[in-house]
């Protein structure tokens, strides 16, 4: 099978060797930069690669949101179909690409997007063949979880940790996407489609990040028995449904409280199933180029994975309801027991009446912080 | 596809109720004795089954060793397929298995048979598509984590936590399987198969379980901040490979540590994906059912997952070396350092010397106690 490859960086490459290793799989185009055209497979033009009918599957290696964008659609408009890791570009355009996909027959595949190395979506379709999903949550950025584990365990503070993720090569030079949420929230909106057929935005749905987490509010949860990860998360309910990206104070003896470094942990519950989880390297150049190439693979052997939209599904923010800490020195109109320095325990809020409430703190104290903070009796 | 159940028992009524609900997907047989045929589908002759050329496959629900080895033979002999969740006779008859598929080109698919619901056998392939898996290992037994959590978190000792498992529903009558880490040992066999090609039986691989485990145990272990898990591994290196089962104390800190009541955790380790661990229940009428049934829809997918036996692979108990800790009243001719009463931290032996040990031990002490003690560093 020949497929082409766009891009040739870090992730372009790893796919690359990985594919010269296994037989019958052939990257015999690259498009890349014209200045970059160093191997006889190159070109800088894609019509070179629309216009080869021996390649039906393209790979995006590129990242961002342009030019990725025109070529995965310009590709399935094409009726080739896409592999790519690119969360932002397939969150941000999801329903314009599975519609594209649907009119042409051609697939978007993009198991390496949320959990790299992990099989996620594609654990997510097989449970859905027999079992309906009710929930799909977990620890889906291994930035985030390396900063939170390493200030959970250590003495150093936000900044500091921040620091030493950069230097490790764990937090990029403007961690913002990471940080505020926002990787997150592309991987919850990719994962709820797959799980619920539900199309939601990251607009839509209430993040907060852990920018302004303080070492004090981690000695204040840790004095509760409790561990502060980011978590995302999607719940359904018949016809309704709802996401949030929130930092969580997990109790320290669940299974979440323990994922260390950079590692990432995603969890479903089905009907028939139960509870499933999943573990491993959620990024990284070898994790991502291997999820890649197993999406090629799966579509060698007649694997055809395909998005569904159900317009009749219906945001609900109320299903997410539960307990919330906020820590502020704004004056907010609501009351709560004290939790803490500076920190109220706020019961029977949903996700965007917490939000809101932070939204309005941050007004007066832009470090204010908000977490939510499941009953311990739900994990017993 | 039409299939045939053997049995309808509580796993057989299980799949047969779920697949009542899938199209394309017909139970025209059951296999019963013949004081309990109550439906027009049922006979006592195993003939009619093989004889049926339209059952191409055969969900084997019965359990225990004969008569199911013999049908589970019969039917791969005469070229149909079989799935089962029998994990004590295809680890028991694996060989003898193995081949009969490949001589008439049929398959052995045993999914439910490690992990339950946890997609664990399909990871292993897949991953082996692109890697080498260098070991698998985890907690594979709902019943002994049950006991363990429960003995971890509460105050009742050994006996009384086995009862209150067996109130439950958690541990069967005769719990020998499972507390003496039979059940175990069979799925680190059917593991080390699908993993490595390596071909072992239990009576090969130093089996230990938890029934000596003391509260006085329990105690030690959590002074030293460890909680005690029963794990199941193997591990290769090159043409080497080893095997073993044994209550292990993991660092308070770690996943497995944090794996609560009766569920499983299934780890591999490869060289590009990196670890990867997958979570569920490990048992239970439905998620068993479920994941018989999603074998037989990857059947009908056209999947045909197949055990190879690679006769070049060597055991070399060495390649399992690590530090254990000996609980015996017994003299015994080792120093160690006191780790706690009665205990003793011995380090640097491997599986079946410390296996060998607690065999020497157990002449004069019968309730004599190995545990493996990982060093900690190994999950920084």
């Amino acid at each position: 099978m020949d497929i082409a490859l766009l891009g040739h960086g870090t992730v372009g490459r790893g796919v690359d060797e990985i594919c010269a290793k296994l037989d019958g799989v052939d990257v015999t185009r690259i498009l890349e930069l014209p200045d970059r055209l160093t191997d006889e497979r190159m070109t800088s033009n894609f019509q070179d690669i629309l216009d080869d009918p021996d390649i039906t599957l393209v790979l995006e290696c590129m990242g961002g949101l342009e030019p990725a964008h025109t070529f995965i659609a310009d590709a399935l408009a094409a009726g080739k179909s896409v592999v790519t890791s690119n969360k932002a570009v397939v969150a941000h355009y999801l329903q314009e690409f599975v519609e594209l996909a649907h009119t042409t027959g051609s697939q978007l595949i993009c198991e390496a997007a949320v959990g790299g190395g992990v099989p996620w979506l594609s654990s997510i379709r097989q449970v859905r063949r027999i079992d309906e999903i009710s929930s799909v949550s977990g620890i889906m950025n291994g930035t985030t979880n390396f900063i939170l584990d390493a200030m959970h365990k250590g003495d150093a503070d936000f900044a500091e940790t921040l620091a030493e993720a950069q230097r490790l090569g764990y937090a990029e030079r403007d961690p913002s996407a990471d940080i505020d949420g926002i990787d997150v929230a592309n991987k919850v909106v990719i994962s709820t489609l797959a799980a619920f057929d539900a199309l939601t935005t990251v607009d839509q749905i209430p993040v907060t990040g852990i920018r302004h987490f303080s070492k004090t509010d981690e000695e204040t949860f840790k004095a509760h028995g409790r561990t502060v990860k980011l978590i995302g998360r999607a719940v359904r309910e018949g016809d309704r449904f709802a996401c949030a990206v929130e930092p969580v104070a997990m109790p320290d003896f669940t299974v979440e409280a323990s994922i260390p470094s950079n590692f990432n942990i995603l969890s479903l519950d089905a009907e028939t199933v139960g509870p499933l989880k999943f573990y491993g390297q959620g990024a990284g150049s070898l994790p991502t180029g291997n999820a890649m190439v197993q999406d090629v693979l799966d579509y060698r052997e007649g694997k055809r994975p395909a998005f569904r939209i159900d317009p009749d599904l219906i945001w609900d923010a109320t299903l997410l309801t539960g307990d919330y800490v906020i820590r502020t020195t704004a004056n907010l109109p609501v009351d709560g027991k004290v939790y803490g320095a500076n920190a109220r325990l706020i019961e029977g809020i949903n996700a965007e009446e917490a939000y809101a409430l932070l939204t309005t703190a941050r007004e007066t104290d832009s470090e204010a912080m908000i977490f939510a903070r499941p009953r311990k009796a739900l994990f017993k």
